[in-house]
This record gives C-alpha cells, structure tokens and sequence, in this order.
C-alpha cells in the first residue's frame, strides 16, 4: 500500500511543474482593494476553482457582493479521520510604489537571494505560495492514493487585503458547508529558515479614539491664556496616567484573564534565542520598554498593551500659531492576551477618561470593532502530532510561536464556526509581503507541501 | 493766544473732511502679505509721505527690502516739551473670504451699526482710522497754533500684518532719526465705548516646539507593542507634569520675575466689574482654568501660562492604524509677565525634557524668538496725565488695562530705541479686524483724535 514517502516522492518530482503552477497562478492580478482589478480576482477565484476540480475536489465559485468566496471539498468521506477546514486568501496587496521593485511584480521568476531559491512576485508569499503548498500537498496526495485527502474543506477568499468585508456574512450563512473539526490556516510564518513553527497564541485587539472637547471653537491664547482650559492639556494628563512607571497598564481590571505563561511554552520560547538585541537595535532601540521581569518575546507574544497610536490637537503645521484648540484626539489601541475582554476593556477606558475629566470638558468614543486573543489549545494531540510532522520534514524541531497580532479570520473561525485553528505557514522575515520585491522562497514552497503530507497523514 | 479748546473746535468742524481723507486712505488696497498689492502699498505710503508734508512735517518716504517706511518729524524743536514717537502702519489684513463681506471692503462708508455711526472698510480700525485719529489731531493743531506740535516724530510702517521683517533692521539703521524721549503706540482698544484705556501691561512670549524621537521608523504595534517605546507615550508623560493639579506651572525657576499686582492696579481692574460669565461663557466655558486665587482679568493680563497649542504624532487621519510611531511632536507657547525672561525659561523647558526622557528616546527643539512681558512705568506723570486727559474727553474715566497678548513692536522700541510706549487706542471689541466687515466708530475717529490733542497738550 502507497504511504507517505511516496507521497513526498511525488513532490520532490513535481516541483518544477508546481513551480509553473504558481507561476500562472501569480500572475492572475488579483488586487482586491483596487475596483479596477475586479476581472483579474475573478479570474483567480475560477483559476482556483478549475485546479481544485482537476485535481479531485468538488469545488465551486461562491459569488458575493465582493470577491468570490471558493470552497472546495473532499468527495470521499472517511468516518474516523478529521475534519479539516483549510482557509486561505487568492488576493494580493497592491504593487505601488512599482518603481521600487526591480521587476514587473506580475512575471514572477525563480531568483537566488542570500544564497536561497526564490520566487519573486507580489502574493508570492502572501497568500498564493502558502495555500499552494496544501493544494500541491492535496494533489501528490491524489496521485499516490488515487483519491484527496478525505473530510477536507478547502475554503478561500478574495478580499482579505481589502477588510474582508464578505467574509463574516459568508460564513454565517454558509456554517454547514465549512464545518469541520479543526480549521488549517497558512498564513504565518517559520522560526527562521530552519525551524518550523505553529503559531499558538495570537494577541486581541482593542481600538479606541477619545475626543476632549473644551471651548465651543478654537481661542487665541493671548486672549484666553490662562482662564480658558485646553482640551491638549487635559488629555495628556488623562493619557500620562495611563501607565505606572514601570509600564504596567492602570486601568481597574485591565489585567483581568492575563495569565502567566505556562512554564513549558516559557521554557521553549527561551530555547529559541532569540536576539533581543538586532531585534530592537534594527529599529534604533537598545532597551524593552514593556513590563519588568518579561524578555522581548514575552512581551510581544503574552503581555498585553496600552498603545497611543496617534494623537492630534491644535496647531500642528510649520511654525507657530498661538491657538488654544477646541478639541483634542487620541487613537487608542490594545493588544489582549489570554481571556481580556475587549468590550470591558472598552468600557474601562471610557470611564477612566470620564473620572478625569475636569469641569468644562466632554469626551467622546469611537470604537473599533474588538477581538479577543486567541489562545490554542495545544494540549489537544493535533498540537504535538503537526509538531512532530513539521520536525520530521525541516532541519530543526518545530516550535510553538506566539504572534503579536492579530489574525481576524482566526477569530471569526472560532466565534462563528466554533472550531480552534491549527496555524502553520512557511513565510519568512525578508518576504516582504505588503512590500516591493516580494518574494517567497523555494524551500518554504517545496517543504511547506511536504509539510502539509505529513501533517495530513499524521492527523487525519 | 490760541488753547486747546480752539484745537477741539477745529477738530469738530473739520469732521466731514476728515472722514473724506480717511476714506482716501481706506481706498488704496495696501494688503502688505501679497506681492499683488506691491504697488498700492507704495501709494498708500506717498499718500501718507504727501498728507503730512501737507500739514507741516518733513516727511520723508523710506524705501526698505519690502514695503517703505514713512518718516515725518517736526520742523519745531522746544527745549522743555517731551520728544514723542507715534508709531502707526499703513498696511492692512487680506480681504478673503471675500464672499463674508456686505460690501466691498476698499469702497469705505459711513453706516450705522447699533445705533453708532461707523466707518465701514478694511484697515477702517487697524490701524488706519486709529494712526489718522494722530494725523488729525496734528492738523487741527497746525491749523490753531500755526505749527504742528514739536518734537514729533511720526513712524510709519507697511509691513505690520505680514510679520514685519524691516522693521527691526530699519529701527537700528535709524536709532538716532527715531529718538525720542517716549513712544505712542495706537493701535489697541477702549475698555467699552464709554471707557478709554491705556494698555500698560502686555504679556511677552516664549514659542517652544519639542520633537521627541523613539524608534528608528515607524513600527507595527502587533510586531512591536510592548518592548518599542512609545515617543507619544514618553511625550504626553513630559507635558502632563507641566502643570500641578492647580494648574500652577512646574517648570524650576520658571515664577522668577512674576510679581503680585500692585494693589491699586488690581482695585482698579476690579472696578471694571469684567463680566466673567460672559466672557466663559461665549465660548461654551464656565469656570476660570487658571490658577485658583486670581479672577479672570488678572489670569489673562497678569499671569503667565504655558500652553499646548498643538500635539501630532502617528496616524491621525479617518479610522484606525495599529503604529507605532518614530516621532511625537508638541507645539508650546509660554505667556510671559513681569521681569520673566524668555531665555531662562526656553532653557528651562529644555532641561525640564531631557530629564525625563527614558532610553533610547531623544528630544530636539525648534525656539520661536521670545518676548519678555511689557510693563509701563505707571508712576511717570505721563502716565497720570494721559490719564487725566482721556478721562475729560470721554464718559467714563479712562482705566489702565493689561493685555494677554504682545505687540512685538513695543517690545522692538524698548530694545532698540529705549523707550517705553503708551498704548492708547480707540478700538472696539466688535471692530472686526481680520476678518469680514471691518469697521471703526465714527466716535473712535472723532474723539479718538480729539483725545490725542487733549494728551498731546497734556504732556508736551
């Protein structure tokens, strides 16, 4: 009976042809956000749609009031195995400014770059290469056992770079269709180019923008300097009282559901080494600012933030003009960890502004839709068996990352179709998604659909 | 021999021509900020250059890198009179919004606006109607005595609403043909129609914009947040401790030089019975933000402040984006008083940064030149004389006010000629200057000139 090396094996020998594959595939210019490119991302939804036909799924264009949505699923069903939901994205960033990149970001090549076979194109990375790496995987698979993989949902959209605006009412009204077990999402990125990963724990997001309003309309300060209260002042010293000195976050309750890390992620995340160092001295930074007794990772993957994201008042062009403004505004945002919940958070910031408030001055919100963090239950098998498939395949052992954003669609999975997400991709630091001369690299391409064999035939 | 009286009865028949010359004058578009209105500007100066060697001065036009100066002094010299400087400007405010005025602004009348007569057009009261109200009062005089009054020296600038950028070069140039023994300076404003006052205090000024650089670009919050540090969080920290819960200023040294008000300058603005409410309240306020223990007018005309007249930094525009940002920048203005002096101050904000700037962030500065307050030696007779005269001319007897804010050019006379000036002036708080529908009472223009000739015999 065939196995899993023959279904390596077939990689290993389509490579060059899958390498065509996603080439056709790049050059489909599926910008999302740009109406102009509307033909272009219909026509990779039907080039999606057509290969998953060819290679054994029944797949099917959903049409929306966007992009189209494509799913596809397994035809055979086995009664043990899992049921797996793949999600990815056919779109791509723009490719302005275009006289940055070295080529036409549309006729991707196979270039060398620091001494690694890459594919350079826009959406190389991000997202065709990694959802093409479980599609090539699906297709060995199909050529080795005569049939795809079993209970799998392949299920990809088209405007994940433009706010994913279809995303939510689509899967709403479709939860059936793409109900599964586990949800597999490639969308993130390895260690480094010789370690997999599966990231674990993603942060929360909360957005807030606060107005003070003082005066009815904008003063001369030689006029009413000194009497009249400036709603810049007031909200500096509402924003200042916002943190202690050590950085930790004031608001009553903040820290409510921040836990510790677990001792063993701790141990493991200090395995990697990581070097605080580059990290912050590549931006100019020599010092982590966030709480005492946390290291950099820590920081970014399990501690939660209270960022000033942007603030404006008064008088802010070229020289001076002696005004006492109206009104002041900050942008406020939150990384949540753990089980923070955004709407209390939401609901503590108001009230910390409206105590400080002095007489004379109002506030008001506007708030961003929240998201809670996400956190993987990774003492579920599927955690360790992908670790050790994705170990099997790469240099290193694989390890459990955490990540610093948010990744929406994660969320949505769980809340509207209430099921974890197994996230493992293939990217790496120097891709440059969202940027000029985005490239993909081989290996990530090759062995991330080794990968997915693997994890494939270790989970189902 | 011929007395005062006899130059107000010439002043109260000659009004209709008077006001023609006026509207003469009103009638040369001398917007000094367009290079359009070059050459209207040039006329406006030969028409003030030709009026006053009309009425019996040597005066003269001075051509300068902008718009000219006119100088005009009397022929007469006496050994025991007071050698005055009158300081007015000849240019006027843009025009635009056009569209906001009733009437075309270079096309003066006469029209009635709550019950007094007034003079409707741009410049009518800055400060064209107030430097004629001085002219007239020295025609009236030549007419009576056969001579303009000595020892005058009559100052012309048309440069005064775009930042008059000869003026300091042309008064050091010219120190010994600008000498004098006292400046008069028209071109403030009665405390009420009723009131004539003379300005005796103005607050000086300190322009500090504070740039605080973190990070080396902008970053990502999800990538960064937590170990990057924040230059809005570092700058709103700095700019909260400015100021103590009572708003008195935190800044060391910084009340060196403010001294309590006089008692009887303080009785005196007392009996102004100011409309607090009023004041507030016209601008959606209602309680006085200063420092507690002094009463609006003396918040405004007798302390100094330090206010935030403008705050940027990161994303600002529609909506939400997760940056962190590079840079934070506060825009800050300190009102001065007394003896303050603007350097210490400057100095002292700087130190007050520096100090509190964690690692990796730095601070720069950008210094608009400062002013140090503007305090009139209340116990020269002059001062009482002035008093005294206004007092007959009007109602109500005149008061001594103070200014929240700065006319650089008394400063310019007491630094490079000085001198000290006396502030009288006939505006309005309704005048509308700088903006649509400016105009001047026909009362200003008559007893404005009138009180000039009551001073001028005063204190000559």
């Amino acid at each position: 009976m065939p196995g899993l090396d023959n279904v390596l094996d077939a990689l290993d020998n389509d490579l060059d042809a899958a390498l065509d594959r996603l080439k056709g595939f790049l050059r489909l210019q599926s910008i999302s956000t740009d109406p102009a490119y509307a033909q272009q991302c219909l026509d990779a939804a039907n080039w999606l749609t057509s290969e998953l036909s060819d290679i054994g799924f029944e797949a099917k264009r959903h049409d929306t009031p966007g992009h189209p949505m494509v799913v596809a699923k397994s035809p055979n069903q086995s009664d043990d195995g899992k049921r797996l939901l793949f999600y990815g994205h056919y779109d791509v960033q723009p490719v302005d400014p275009l006289e940055l990149w070295a080529r036409d970001p549309f006729d991707p090549v196979i270039e060398q770059q620091n001494g690694h076979d890459v594919i350079r194109g826009r959406g190389s990375a991000d997202d065709k290469g990694q959802l093409m790496t479980f599609v090539e995987a699906c297709r060995a698979w199909k050529k080795i056992h005569g049939h795809v993989p079993p209970n799998l949902t392949l299920f990809f959209e088209g405007e994940e770079e433009s706010g994913s605006p279809s995303l939510v009412p689509f899967m709403q009204q479709n939860k059936e269709l793409l109900d599964a077990d586990l949800a597999l999402v490639c969308d993130t990125g390895m260690w480094d180019t010789q370690t997999p990963s599966i990231s674990t724990m993603l942060r929360g997001m909360v957005g807030e923008e606060v107005t003070i309003t003082g005066p009815s309309r904008d003063l001369h300060s030689g006029m009413y300097g000194g009497p009249a209260i400036n709603p810049i002042r007031v909200l500096t010293r509402i924003l200042a009282e916002l943190h202690d000195d050590d950085g930790r976050i004031m608001l009553p309750g903040f820290y409510d559901g921040v836990d510790e890390l677990p001792d063993a992620v701790k141990a493991q995340w200090q395995s990697l080494n990581f070097d605080e160092a580059a990290f912050l001295g590549d931006v100019g930074l020599s010092k982590p600012a966030g709480e005492p007794g946390y290291n950099v990772l820590e920081q970014i993957w399990s501690r939660p933030t209270c960022e000033i994201n942007g603030i404006s008042g008064g008088y802010t062009g070229e020289g001076f003009k002696t005004v006492l403004p109206s009104v002041a505004i900050a942008k406020l945002s939150f990384r949540l960890v753990g089980n923070q919940d955004p709407e209390k958070i939401a609901d503590a910031l108001h009230q910390w502004v409206i105590d400080r408030l002095p007489e004379d001055c109002t506030a008001s919100f506007k708030s961003k839709d929240g998201s809670a963090a996400t956190v993987m239950p990774i003492d579920d098998p599927v955690f360790a068996e992908s670790l050790k498939a994705l170990s099997d395949e790469w240099p290193k052992p694989a390890v459990y990352m955490g990540c610093g954003g948010s990744i929406p669609v994660v969320g949505y999975i769980k809340d509207i179709l209430n099921m974890d997400s197994l996230l493992v991709g293939f990217g790496l630091d120097d891709d440059a998604i969202h940027s000029p001369n985005e490239k993909y690299n081989v290996a990530s391409f090759h062995k991330g659909a080794r990968s997915w064999a693997r994890i494939l035939d270790a989970i189902q």
